[in-house]
């Protein structure tokens, strides 16, 4: 097997009863690994965890400008939201600016990822659509450019496209390798899916967090995008997340973001820090409790901060009966 | 960590994305272990995996012939149902007749976990009751057998309770150690969740999957079960399932069952053999991968099986706009 580290166990009263493997890398803004555990080399699909890089070409482009985004668009614009109420609202509004319809999104009509928001809509007669879908904050950004840009609308999501392949520059310019070299797939919501090895995603998170080295341009982007999300944290996933909570617990000083598969990145923009990793299974209950880990073990998290979210630290595990049975946990063998 | 394979990968757009790690036994009835990967004397939880095994109290009581349950009754309670509207139809006439009601269940009230059905009950402005737990047939089993051997109702799910001590005797018998000396749990549903070496679930499904060394009474309680199982798949778990489409393609060659967290086991009732699958994360999309596998590997599916059952060996993964985008399959090193 690839060299895998023993990241996260879940308990059954004390018992070990499941165990989750990953690789991590903590890189600064330069490229030097400050930590790793596993195989940082492995090709790895970022997923969503790239949708705050991808969203630089929404500012740099002059798209938000011109459209007068507001720190919670550009939040959802880099989000995996909810579903919820205000995602729902302000995607709404947002495509009526744009004269746009839910149409026009290339993702899928789904239910909401908030159980409560798809039992409301249920039970009201309703079901899922585009702008349920945790991408269509991203899609709808896509959308901004597009007609910024005057790019055909149509076909927006595919490769081929010009919007994603300045997309996949910039993110090529993070991570410092080009994306177009490695394989490519297709991600749940119809866009390109690049891989890359994690240890380029640990280094283009830094490169988000610090972007000193970058252009003008895109540096000045990446700033506003810090500022939006830190400003919105809500939009960037939703109530209850884990990333919404600890991106507003930090107030910026985490600027998290997960990909589907068992992905999370954390940008630390005052340490100059990038922190990436990837849970083997894909597992998303051990992917936030591997990098809070983490980020306790630099020192990233203070005890306030750490007692704020320590539901997220250690989640209890309830059974069916409403008793705590179990729980969620960083193994203690290494960090 | 400890001595887990690779047991399967996670594929998009033929780039491996995840890896579910594990472990499993092949054992005969006589003890024996015919194969095994990975570290078979690890701790395990095999949760909803031991129902079978603890509905044989339900027949060797004498309850199930005092109240003249029939097949699809007692494949119920072997069940984790998926809350459709079959199981629930069957557990509400099944307390009707034995004068209780859904109160009576220990089981907490959830949503079913057939999502097609839970969206009905949404819709139609109801909510999810213990009956639609996965595990309600399993508790009307042992009301059943309280009932009949006139014992308290209250209670029944707690590990003081003589059910509870009679069925981890019986769970101790198949696995020939003594279950009470091991680490205990509490299940989902609020029963039991005793612990024991994989390679000990292994040898428990081999003896039921051939009794022929057990008392005549348990022996005879096991056969019942056999044929219960295998005249009324759909009530071992339901329609779309890998448990109930296994057993009836294979006509009851292959008995299979499902625990929470990863774990999977099938009886062999022609070969004497049962298996034993622990996915070290609890995956619950790998471990019917491994085992369709596993079987395979043995010679337990004919062509004609293995046609059928393809979705299964092999399932795809599709997109929110409908596109396969990868696979879920049996990675090749381990077999």
């Amino acid at each position: 097997m690839q060299s895998q580290k023993l990241f996260v166990e879940v308990t059954r009263n004390n018992t070990v009863e499941s165990r989750h493997f990953g690789a991590a890398v903590v890189c600064d803004y330069k490229g030097t690994v400050v930590e790793s555990w596993g195989d940082i080399d492995q090709l790895i699909f970022p997923r969503s965890a790239l949708k705050p890089m991808l969203a630089i070409h929404l500012v740099e482009s002059g798209a938000s400008l011109h459209y007068d985004l507001n720190d919670a668009e550009l939040s959802l614009a880099c989000s995996s939201h909810q579903g919820e109420q205000i995602h729902q609202d302000l995607v709404e509004s947002w495509l009526k600016r744009l004269g746009l319809t839910v149409d026009y999104l290339a993702c899928g009509a789904v239910l909401p990822e908030c159980s409560e928001r798809t039992h409301q809509l249920l039970a009201s007669g309703q079901q899922g659509c585009r702008i349920h879908h945790n991408c269509s904050g991203k899609h709808t950004g896509f959308l901004t450019s597009a007609l910024h840009l005057k790019l055909p609308l149509e076909g927006y999501h595919a490769l081929e496209h010009p919007l994603q392949k300045s997309s996949l520059a910039i993110l090529s310019d993070l991570a410092q390798i080009d994306l177009m070299q490695y394989p490519m797939g297709i991600d749940g919501c119809g866009l390109p899916a690049p891989t890359m090895p994690l240890i380029q995603l640990g280094l283009a998170t830094a490169r988000f967090a610090n972007p000193v080295d970058l252009s003008e341009l895109r540096r000045k982007a990446i700033y506003r995008l810090h500022k939006a999300i830190t400003n919105e944290p809500l939009y960037i996933a939703g109530h209850g997340s884990v990333v919404s909570e600890l991106n507003e617990v930090t107030k910026g000083s985490v600027l998290a973001k997960t990909g589907a598969e068992g992905v999370i990145i954390a940008a630390l923009p005052e340490k100059g820090l990038g922190v990436a990793v990837k849970i083997a299974d894909g597992g998303s209950r051990a992917r936030s409790v591997a990098l809070l880990a983490i980020l306790d073990h630099l020192g990233a998290l203070s005890a306030k901060e750490k007692q704020k979210l320590h539901d997220y630290i250690t989640p209890a595990i309830t059974n069916s009966r409403g008793f705590a049975v179990g729980e969620i946990r960083a193994a203690s063998s290494w960090l």
